[in-house]
């Protein structure tokens, strides 16, 4: 389904996150996008800055006319705000600020969940092989700054991907330790959503929980801190990475049963690949398949992490097949 | 969607649950089935002995050549089992005994899925209009002796319907009576799922683990019995419907987040008309929108119960319209 189209256009692609934004320029719609333009987002004071600076950087010999961004932001409204970078911008008029015909948007997760449709062994790390039904819908999911996710589904010719909230569950404690956390969130937030511990606001969530439910002082602020207090054998800190593992498994396996996602689960956002050796492959799997009687079905199940280094850049990428600009 | 070709052949439909066996003749596909031939399943040896007795009854001036049966089972093997009946069935053995040309299999909830695509308002009672969207997908979801589900999505041409396991989802306790009806089924299932509370199985688990947390002796057996009893005034009976109701209000929800099921919840399963005003649409509600910020999302979101007497087979009459036979 990709198009290898000599004439297409050149488009600036962009993924605008809470910490960090990227871009890249697309000549051949579906392929990887190569290079990637990286900084982080506080620097800039908006989004035509960084557009505008990634276009010098990348330009070269390429002029993209359009740019298409995903943001982590519902993008049926015109002008669109990211409360996470403290921008808000209109179409037309960061189209007009770059001197481009048009920009588009598309949610960040939905972007992720096109990238599943077509990317390759060399940018994925396969951490059970599974028994995959092409027929079935996948799921793209990752914690990042929060928890995302995305349903991707079959058709007769093409695939679709629909947004999903799936990171705002409930979620569901399998230890008296777990059910602790969990009135300590509901107390403080009403609500205690996987999110509130699978994610980068959910390392923090859980730091603080856990020294309520002690009685201790906390003493780090900031999921990064509390990740590297965990690879240098702090107690606290290493089950608070425990913790965040077993739920974003737990939340992983919940979210396939609902959807069904025979076809694999993605793994992408930028937590994981912060946390490094402190993420525990082995028990998110075992937390992925623990559900009774569905263990097989979750077995069945291939997960993939997404290892390049800008998925939602490449699902842009794939979606400039589907939808020209 | 729907043909309405004069020279469509009647074809048999069915579908086979653990209690009740329902058939009907459809002779314009994608009309809801009517008249419904309904019998007790353990009133059977075998499907084809049902059939048998649906095509006797209900054949008329018509002379099906197929059969069409819903079931609750995995369709991509032959034989299939229905554990919950008993039965054992081939399609060429079950299309030989009756002397059709052809007998197919869908999956119970598939058909249910269907059903949503066409139903109309003198079948379904709004429960909450919310504002749909109909380019999002759809959730049917029901308690019967399970808790079954499907996916449901719109396409450019067409729909979509995806089997799933939503009812086998972790089940996220909110109080400490329920976190203690968790740890009870935990300790006896290894898992407790939504199913585990909120079916027909699940009233009569939750009926003896609340027993087992007050050290009091259970007296009732089966949903229905619980029922009658907890409308009669029975405490221990009450909270037990209570409980099933919260669980399935909050399990709908858990599963309207991770699919985006913004096109609408459509209730089906034998359950909730078996409770009759046992059961409590408006805690059903609140517990469907408890997901903290998700509640403006969620309540966006139309609820409908399927009020027609079989739902399934109107499924199977629209799938009809999809895939000839």
């Amino acid at each position: 389904m990709s198009s290898t189209r000599p004439d297409a256009a050149p488009v600036l692609v962009a993924d605008i996150g809470g910490t960090n934004a990227r871009a890249a320029i697309v000549t051949r719609p579906g392929s990887a996008p190569d290079p990637v333009f990286k900084r982080r987002t506080r620097d800039f004071d908006g989004l035509a800055e960084f557009l505008a600076s990634a276009l010098e950087e990348l330009g070269g010999g390429h002029r993209p006319r359009s740019a298409l961004c995903a943001v982590a932001s519902p993008v049926d409204r015109d002008p669109i705000e990211l409360t996470n970078a403290g921008w808000r911008f209109s179409r037309a008029g960061t189209a007009d600020a770059l001197g481009l015909d048009r920009v588009e948007f598309v949610n960040d997760w939905v972007a992720q969940g096109w990238a599943t449709t077509q990317i390759g062994d060399d940018h994925l790390q396969t951490i059970h092989p599974g028994r995959p039904d092409p027929m079935a819908p996948r799921l793209a999911l990752g914690p990042g700054t929060g928890l995302g996710s995305a349903l991707v589904t079959p058709g007769s010719t093409d695939w679709q991907v629909f947004a999903t909230e799936g990171g705002h569950i409930s979620f569901a404690p399998r230890t008296a330790r777990e059910w602790a956390l969990v009135e300590r969130i509901q107390a403080r937030f009403g609500h205690c959503s996987a999110e509130r511990l699978a994610s980068g606001i959910g390392i923090e969530t859980v730091y603080a929980a856990l020294h309520d439910i002690d009685g201790t002082t906390p003493r780090r602020t900031g999921a990064e801190a509390i990740a590297q207090a965990a690879l240098e054998g702090d107690s606290v800190c290493g089950e608070v990475i425990e913790m965040m593992t077993a739920a974003l498994g737990s939340a992983a396996g919940d979210l396939a049963l609902a959807t069904g996602a025979r076809g694999g689960l993605y793994l992408g956002g930028g937590l994981i690949p912060l946390l490094s050796d402190a993420f525990d492959w082995g028990l998110f799997c075992r937390r992925f398949t623990a559900k009774g009687r569905f263990r097989d079905y979750l077995e069945s199940i291939p997960v993939h992490a997404m290892t390049h280094p800008a998925p939602a850049l490449y699902g842009l990428s794939v979606y400039l097949t589907h939808s020209r600009m």
